[in-house]
């Protein structure tokens, strides 16, 4: 008997599908008919391999990944890839640019910092990250440019891929919105997310690489820091995190049983945007960030009291709305609606934003 | 309505007690009565943080680990831990000795031969890695002594702690032997585990370090690769895999119920014991270890003929014994027997080597 699910508005981890958590619930004493439950199967054997292959052409199938790109599952989230990409991409002497657009952004810099030059190309650190910048400067042909396509903590989100120059290989950071709306591979050297917010549990990476970025990596490296150790062995160079690849195909099955990315995409700008939509009418709550630069995936809001905002959240906890607290850095509230997120979640919030607001507003 | 399950002897991931899959199962879709999953929750939220301490705590009280050690979890597996260890305390010029008894030593050696010069302070490559050395010849004040206390792959286990030069901290990858019997920690300066074997899913690695070696590690090295990094945001840094370390929590609880390291060392003693007594006296089968060196954990065995062995591991997979099929570096069969495998399936393991010596010995 398990007790009624509340509404989980954690920026990560976060909600899964329910029939995604019904199917592994299942699986956990034996997967299938097999008698062995998914966690006790070898990574070697053949009762893995078949999961671990079909949570690859899921990803391509869903994502349309070209086939000269690789898909790897690797450990230690997005922070180890902020080390390993300028390890193997930026030697002393070359620079690498970086588009600064919150924590995150700042965190991958700081790790590149050791190992090469870095350029901004661009920050919004002026208004605490608010906005996503309108353009950017580059370095002359820069080693690769980095970014971050979506900022779980200030709400903001890349409505376009930007623009690089020729021959500079982007790398993205999209641990908050990959899988979120339809992608174009082809524009990327890179593309890597931890799992925990979309994909599935915390503890696995999903490394999406162009195979000329897998061949040119550094090769005085520690082996589990080579792209290409990972690349050669399939994720299979030391014991994969079996479960949670396992449950990462489940939820992009799931993805594809509600139409793909486009379909998908349409849930989620349906989501954010009727709470965008009540946001910018109401005359108590106010999104923190400007259209054009918003999330859909992590939406921030706030009165502008500090005490009304602690009022509301307790409040909503006390409906089953949970997870709603702003990060330290923006305060106020902020609500994940990331692809699991459930529409009635949606509708459940801003019912309850109403209530407050005809107690509380002016 | 779950399969009917079989006798898993895989080398890990491996079998867990079923209490422990029945107890993940009741909280997938909700952690008690929280209304979110286990999977689903916040790393830095109440009930995720009280699981957290729950698993340290449990860690601590099971194997009696002092208050000048911390206890991480980590991801990357043993293989991150073979770069890491030089990485933070050998640098060029010094010298680490390394007890060399199989494939995952030696690779740990190549890893810290980027960094340092390396003394091999014993080897057993001589005859396939077919003993533990009885004695060493450690360098001069080597930075640190780096072994392996139970080889996998070749069925060997270390039976006492190797006695070590003073000043000079022993290191151990106890991945596949930890929590097996009782510990002496004031030992070691690291023991590092990946919990896939004896301790949970794949994806998580335990790393128990004096205090001593987090204050002394490198300071010009990748943020998410320095102890003290994980040791001072108590291993969230950044997001850890909450899953895993929530199924060893539950793992160590279960190991506390069946008496703690002790019971549990008596429980893998008569688990062994009774297979290789079988061995020794067996006409047809054989161990490949000799006594002294032998596992408790993996037990390794052969005919001596590659096709009589591949008809047993066929007759064994046929009646349900999953798993046998030794490593390519050994040949023959491999029973592995971690904390969680059950005493009835050494039972049934003896019960079809007999009933094939039986129709096929001499």
């Amino acid at each position: 008997m398990a007790a009624k699910r509340i509404v989980n508005f954690s920026a990560g981890p976060a909600a899964l599908p329910v029939s995604v958590l019904e199917e592994a619930r299942e699986n956990l004493l034996s997967l299938g008919e097999t008698g062995i439950g998914i966690m006790e199967h070898s990574h070697r054997g053949k009762a893995f391999l078949e999961v671990y292959g079909q949570t690859e052409a899921l990803c391509r199938e869903l994502a349309g990944i070209p086939q000269n790109y690789r898909v790897l599952f690797l450990q230690g989230g997005a922070s180890t890839q902020f080390f390993m990409i300028p390890m193997n991409f930026l030697s002393s002497g070359d620079v690498a640019d970086y588009l600064v657009t919150g924590s995150w952004s700042e965190k991958a810099v700081s790790e590149a910092d050791r190992f090469g030059d870095v350029h901004i190309a661009c920050s919004s650190k002026d208004r605490n990250y608010c906005y996503i910048p309108p353009s950017c400067e580059f370095g002359d042909r820069p080693a690769y440019v980095h970014y971050t396509s979506n900022n779980t903590i200030y709400g903001t989100e890349f409505a376009e891929i930007p623009a690089v120059p020729d021959d500079s290989p982007l790398i993205c950071d999209a641990s908050s919105d990959i899988f979120s709306k339809p992608l174009d591979v082809s524009k990327y050297g890179i593309l890597y997310a931890g799992a925990q917010k979309n994909l599935g549990p915390s503890g696995v990476t999903l490394v999406i690489i162009r195979d000329e970025l897998v061949e040119r990596g550094a090769d005085d490296i520690p082996t589990m820091l080579k792209y290409r150790t990972h690349a050669e062995k399939d994720s299979m160079y030391n014991t994969p995190p079996t479960f949670g690849i396992y449950v990462m195909g489940l939820v992009l099955t799931w993805i594809k049983d509600q139409g793909g990315l486009e379909a998908i995409a349409q849930q989620n700008q349906d989501k954010a945007g009727r709470l965008y939509a009540y946001l910018d009418e109401s005359r108590l709550f106010r999104p923190t960030v400007e259209p054009g630069s918003r999330s859909q995936m992590n939406v921030t809001f706030v009165t502008g009291d500090a005490e009304l905002d602690a009022q509301f959240i307790a409040q909503a906890q006390q409906a089953g709305l949970s997870g709603l607290k702003g990060h330290r850095s923006v305060g106020g509230m902020r609500a994940s609606l990331y692809n699991a997120f459930p529409s009635e979640g949606v509708d459940a919030l801003i019912a309850c934003l109403q209530e407050f607001e005809a107690s509380h507003g002016s």
